[in-house]
């Protein structure tokens, strides 16, 4: 039987092969998803959009697209149970993934759940864990239809897939921005990068002395940043409100500097945007100078704050300038000006994708 | 701030806590699936069937359904990278949901993939995966229209989406099974589960002495079965050309005896399957015999065949009585008779859930 013994041995060399080897982490994860999304297209005519957005667009109904995304949470990678309590995780395992389909200028109606977890996990554990996933879905309105739950040799490991439906004429991608749109992003950042610094710092202390108290006095909103962060399916609903439709949007999961690149990069323009503009919570703003980290760097870096990056034409300024969770940050511009920040000093310093990167 | 601290000490008292733990492994999958599946209902009106089926149900637009399933393959678990090529795994696991969606009588038209890894993988390595990935979707007609890619400690995991429609006159449960209704099934079983008995073996031959090559010679078939599965959508096809909607429907991925249970259950009815009616390959059966393992039990308690089980109306008898991939098994029967396998003896034996347990 030549086919499979020489499957197994061309496996063999695989696994051994050291030359010609490239590293994952040399990649990171946008350079993974690229270099697969160049070699498999779409071939199906339901498929409207597939990788390289929050989710893959599909074919619904005369009226409605379905949205589909996914989100996968790692033990010891995304998530450190020495602090995540698991009904937190649950939850915050679900609004990762309503914010992809947000991001879509969508509402996410049903999701699945694959876990993988070791022997470590009691059956109370789960429930925890899935007391966290439906308070999510009940927040905001999901049914929870199906998954698997599978064994693993160490650790936890949360997949979840989304499904949500927009209007058609409602869609809204990276790729849409034009020069000079109005750049606006939703909440304040920052804080779930900091919550999670002192999260880490507390465990430090507890580790050295498990008699030690956490000191988390005062950190109540960036810990809560981090532990359970919100979709702003409220903003998708707002927009539709004001009669805004944004022309490109993408949901802030790994640090405001990467995000606007992505949407620069899918719109084929630069962008300005200004330091003093971007809301940082005093709480996030206080902790990083605190740990002396940089307030403006843990916004531009800092993942998982999971508000809404969005551009909007600027004859919808009126509309949008006393809303009190949207500011107006920048502009887009010519790709050849570059994308660049404009410090507080009035420097201007250019972007570079530094986000937050798990490999 | 008292919440963030009672939910942190909480969390340390359930990690802890020895009382009142129930061990995963106590309840198996089905058990724990059935036990969330108690907790959440769906609430959604375009939810027309959640937990409990091999997809998810739901509105999608005047003539269809959309299905939703989700399977997840992790290493030293599912399966052993020694001896399976990952060209192969990418195409298993492709399949292995497309067989969901054809269990609901369905076509998988789309799947997301979320892969966590460890360093241990090259790009060359997860590219050998999605060739195989890629080589399904070909095969089957379907899109890859997403995903996401992370760390893992240690190991690899793969978790898929697949996404399909059916018309909804023609979506199949495992519920709708009537009283004498005939037992179906396509193809053989057992297959796989020798395959991955012959490989065990030449691995621990393999791992005795690196210089043995492995004895596959005469077991292509079986090997084959186990390593890259395929899905009967054309079975899906072929029952549509003939007219015939089966009452019930579930793949079989599990083992005929637990597949047969959840039909029987889902149903409210009862079986009686002919042992000398269950087709088995002659390498099946002869590799069973060699490695001293019954026959029988690799049809009922060994898994991946993924072949379909399916109950018909006796009307429909004449119109598959020939097909050469179909075999009349059996028939439905009042619940207070049991579910019992007729031995070649004929003997009647209970059968029992002892399908393929993971945990």
């Amino acid at each position: 039987m030549p086919s499979i013994y020489v499957t197994c041995r061309v496996k063999y060399l695989i696994m051994s092969n050291k030359e010609g080897r490239t590293e994952i982490q040399d990649l990171g994860e946008f350079g993974l998803i690229k270099s697969l999304q160049e070699r498999y297209g779409a071939t199906l005519a339901t498929t409207i959009k597939g990788i390289g957005d929050d989710a893959a667009v599909i074919e619904k109904n005369d009226e409605e697209y379905f949205l589909i995304s996914t989100d996968t949470l790692t033990e010891g990678i995304h998530f450190d149970l020495t602090y995540v309590p698991l009904k937190h995780l649950g939850y915050k395992a679900v609004a990762v993934n309503v914010s992809d389909i947000a991001a879509m200028n969508g509402k996410a109606e049903h999701i699945t759940v694959s876990l993988a977890l070791s022997n470590r996990f009691s059956l109370e554990a789960i429930h925890e864990l899935y007391l966290g996933m439906h308070l999510a879905c009940q927040a905001y309105g999901i049914d929870l239809v199906g998954g698997d739950t599978v064994s693993s040799r160490s650790g936890l490991m949360i997949s979840i897939t989304a499904v949500g439906s927009v209007k058609k004429e409602n869609v809204v991608y990276r790729s849409g921005a034009k020069k000079n749109d109005l750049i606006c992003i939703t909440g304040d950042l920052g804080g779930a990068y900091t919550g999670l610094q002192v999260l880490e710092r507390e465990k430090q202390v507890f580790m050295a002395n498990p008699e030690m108290q956490p000191e988390l006095e005062g950190k109540d909103y960036i810990v809560q940043r981090q532990l359970k962060p919100e979709a702003r399916i409220d903003i998708v609903k707002e927009l539709e409100a004001l009669q805004i439709k944004p022309t490109s949007m993408i949901d802030i999961s790994d640090g405001l500097g990467s995000e606007l690149l992505h949407l620069c990069q899918a719109s084929g323009l630069g962008a300005e945007i200004y330091e003093e503009k971007i809301p940082m919570d005093e709480c996030t703003f206080e902790t990083a100078n605190e740990m002396s980290l940089s307030p403006i760097t843990c916004i531009l870096n800092g993942g998982e704050d999971y508000e809404l990056l969005f551009t909007v034409d600027q004859s919808d300024f009126e509309k949008l300038r006393n809303h009190p969770s949207i500011s107006v940050i920048g502009y887009m511009q010519d790709v050849t000006l570059g994308v660049n920040l404009v410090s507080r000093g009035g420097t201007s310093i250019a972007v570079k994708a530094q986000g937050f990167r798990h490999f």
